[in-house]
C-alpha cells in the first residue's frame, strides 16, 4: 500500500505540548507515511515576544495544509482566555471544526477509577459541537469592579449548526454495532436551545430508523458516566456540555493521559486539527513526565481522517499493546521512552 | 431540651416525591419536634386539573412558613421545563434561595463506584449559586422550526449575586477543619462571568486569611471528582456548573438515593426549602422502590437550618447507622421499610 504525502502543520504550543508532539511525530514517521511537517511557534512564547496569538497571514497559510497536529496551549503568564480564545478556539472557529470528536474507550489493561467496570462497558464516542453555543464568546460586562457590575455570557445556537453535527452523530451511530445515539442537554432549564436540539434530533432520527435515540440531562449524564457508562454508545451534545463530559469521559477511561480528540470539518474544506484532550500542564512541563499516548492516539485519528485506515489501525494497536505491557511492570517511563516503545511497535 | 414549633409547608410534588416525603415526615415527627405540616398539591396533577403551576396566592401563603419540604417535580405528561421553571425554579427565585447547599459525603459502609477510595476522601460541600447564571431563563428563539432558526440562552451574573454566595462559601470553609475553598468555573472561555467570579473570590479571600483558595475549570473538576475527590473541601460555583457537579458528587458518594440539598436564604427573610437532589423518577413511581434516605437527610439539613442541631444530628446518625446495617444483609427494602427502620432508630 502506497502512502500519500501529507502536508502537516504542527503547533506544539505550550508546556508539555512540545514534548508530546515530538513523540506523536516520531510515531507518524515510523508508521511509514510520507509526512512533510512544518512547525509553527504559536503559543505563549510568541505572544510574549511579539504580542501575536494567531496572525491573519499564518491563519491563511495553515489553510493550505492537509491537517494540523496541536499539542496544547495555555500558560499562567498569559491572562486566562487569551491563548484559548485567540489561538485554539479561533482555529476551531475559522476552520469550521464543527465536529469535535472524542472517543471514550477503556483499553483493556488500563485501570479505570470505577470499581467493577469491565473494559467493554466503556466504549463510546462523544460528538461535541465545536463552533457555537457558549463558546461563541458573546456577552459583556458593565460597571466592572463596582458593586453594580453585571457580566453576561450568551449561548448562540443555530438550526444550521445543530443539524449538521446531529447528522454527523447519527451517521456515526449507524456505523457502530449498537447504533444508539444519546442527546445530552438541559432541556428543562435551557428551554430555547434545548428545544432546538431536541427537535433537530427528533427530525433527523426519522432518516435513521436503524438508530435508537435516547435523551439525558447533562446532570444525569454525568452521574451515568460513573454509575452506568454502558448506557452510552454515541453521545451528541453542545460545546460546553461536551467539554465537561469528555473530561469526565477521560477520567473514567483511564485518565487524561490517554484521551485523544479531533476537531473535524467533515466536508474537508479546511484542515482538520488533532490534539490531546489534556492541557499544557505547566506544573510538569520540561520534566519528561507527560504521557504522550493521548497525542499518539490523536495521530491515529488524524491518519484515519486522511483515509490512511491501515496506518491508523497500526498506531492504535501499538498503543493497545504498549498498554497491556504497562500492566506487567511498567514503572515511570519518561515521555521519550513511551514514545520510543510505541514507535518500535509501529515500525516492527 | 424543648423543641420549638415548626410551621412546615410540604410539597410532595410528582412521581416518587410523594413516597419519599411521607417517610421524611415520619422521621421528623419521631425526632420529637412539634411540626405543623401543611400539604400543598403543587405539581403535574394540579397543572392538568387547573392549569396552575404556582398561583401567586399560594406563593404568598408559602412565604409565611418556617421552611418548605419538597419531594420532586416533573412529569413526562407536562412539556419539559414547565414545572421546573414555573414551580421549582420560581420558588428558588422568589424566595431568593441564593445558596443551594449540597453536601457530597461518603457515609462509611456505602459502596462508591470509585475503586480504592476510602470514605474519608469524599467529604465536601458544594455551595451552588441558586438565583442567577443560565437559570435566569433569558434568551429567545427566532424563525423557530425553519432552517434559519437561532436560539439563545443568557447567563446573567451580578456582583451582588456572586459576592453573597462566595462570602457564604468562605464562612463555610472557615468552619471546617480543612478550611479550603475551590472556585469551579470556566474562566478561560466564559471570560466575562469568569472574571467576575474570580475577582470576587480574590477580594473576599482577603477577609479570610485562614482559608486556602484554589481554582479548577469545570471540565478538570469533573475529572478530579472521579480521580482525586480528596482535593475538594468547600466548592463554590455557579448555578449550572453546580447542577452538574452535584449530580456527579451524588454518583461518587453512593448514588442519588442519598443526596440531600437545601435551598437556603441565609438571611432568613423567606422560608428555606429542602429537597432530595433526585428527580421525580416517573419510571419507578408508585412501586415503593424509591430510597427515602435523600429526603430524610434533607430533613436533617432542615432541622439544622432551624437551629435544632441535636435533632439534626440524631437524624443523620440514624441514617449512618441504617447504612452500616445495609452492609450486613440489606436486600431490597421498600421505601416504607427504610423509612420505618430509620424512624425506629430516631425514636429509640
Ligand atoms: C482550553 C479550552 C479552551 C478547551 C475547551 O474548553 O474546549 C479545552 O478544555 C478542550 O476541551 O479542548
Ligand atoms: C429539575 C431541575 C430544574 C433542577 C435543576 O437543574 O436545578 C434539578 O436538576 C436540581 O439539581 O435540583
Amino acid at each position: 500500500m502506497e502512502s500519500r504525502n501529507i502536508r502537516l502543520a504542527v503547533i506544539p504550543g505550550d508546556g508539555i505540548g512540545t514534548e508530546v508532539v515530538a513523540e506523536g511525530l516520531k510515531v507518524l514517521e515510523a508508521v511509514g507515511t510520507k509526512i512533510e511537517p512544518t512547525h509553527y511557534d504559536l503559543g505563549a512564547a510568541r505572544y510574549h515576544r511579539t504580542g501575536e496569538t494567531l496572525p491573519d497571514a499564518v491563519l491563511e497559510e495553515l489553510r493550505g495544509y492537509d491537517a494540523i497536529l496541536l499539542g496544547a496551549v495555555g500558560d499562567p503568564s498569559v491572562p486566562p482566555g487569551v491563548l484559548e480564545r485567540d489561538l485554539l478556539l479561533r482555529l476551531r472557529f475559522e476552520f469550521d471544526h464543527y465536529v469535535n470528536l472524542r472517543p471514550v474507550k477503556l483499553f483493556p489493561g488500563v485501570a479505570t477509577p470505577l470499581a467493577d467496570t469491565p473494559a467493554e462497558n466503556i466504549d463510546m464516542i462523544v460528538v461535541r459541537e465545536g463552533t457555537e453555543g457558549l463558546y461563541a464568546g458573546t456577552g459583556g460586562v458593565m460597571r466592572r469592579g463596582t458593586p453594580h457590575e453585571i457580566a453576561t455570557q450568551e449561548s448562540l445556537n443555530t438550526a444550521y449548526g445543530v443539524e449538521r453535527v446531529v447528522r454527523y452523530a447519527f451517521e456515526k451511530a449507524k456505523s457502530r454495532p449498537r447504533k444508539k445515539l444519546t442527546l445530552v442537554h438541559k432541556t428543562n432549564v435551557l428551554t430555547y436551545a434545548g428545544d432546538l436540539w431536541q427537535r433537530t434530533v427528533n427530525r433527523v432520527a426519522e432518516e435513521f430508523p436503524e438508530v435508537t435515540t435516547d435523551y439525558s440531562h447533562i446532570d444525569a449524564a454525568s452521574m451515568f458516566f460513573v454509575s452506568q457508562p454502558e448506557r452510552f454508545d454515541v453521545v451528541v451534545t453542545d460545546n460546553l456540555f461536551g467539554d465537561i463530559i469528555t473530561d469526565l469521559g477521560a477520567a473514567i477511561a483511564g485518565g487524561i493521559g490517554l484521551a485523544a480528540s479531533g476537531n473535524i470539518n467533515p466536508e474537508r474544506s479546511t484542515p482538520s486539527m488533532f490534539e490531546p484532550v489534556h492541557g499544557s500542564a505547566p506544573d510538569i512541563a520540561g520534566q519528561g513526565k507527560a504521557d504522550p499516548t493521548a497525542t499518539i492516539l490523536s495521530v491515529a485519528m488524524l491518519l484515519d481522517h486522511l483515509g490512511l485506515h491501515a496506518e491508523s489501525a497500526r498506531v492504535e494497536q501499538a498503543v493497545a499493546d504498549d498498554i497491556v505491557d504497562r500492566l506487567a511492570g511498567w514503572a515511570g517511563r519518561t515521555t521519550h521512552e513511551i514514545g520510543d516503545d510505541i514507535t518500535a511497535r509501529v515500525s516492527g
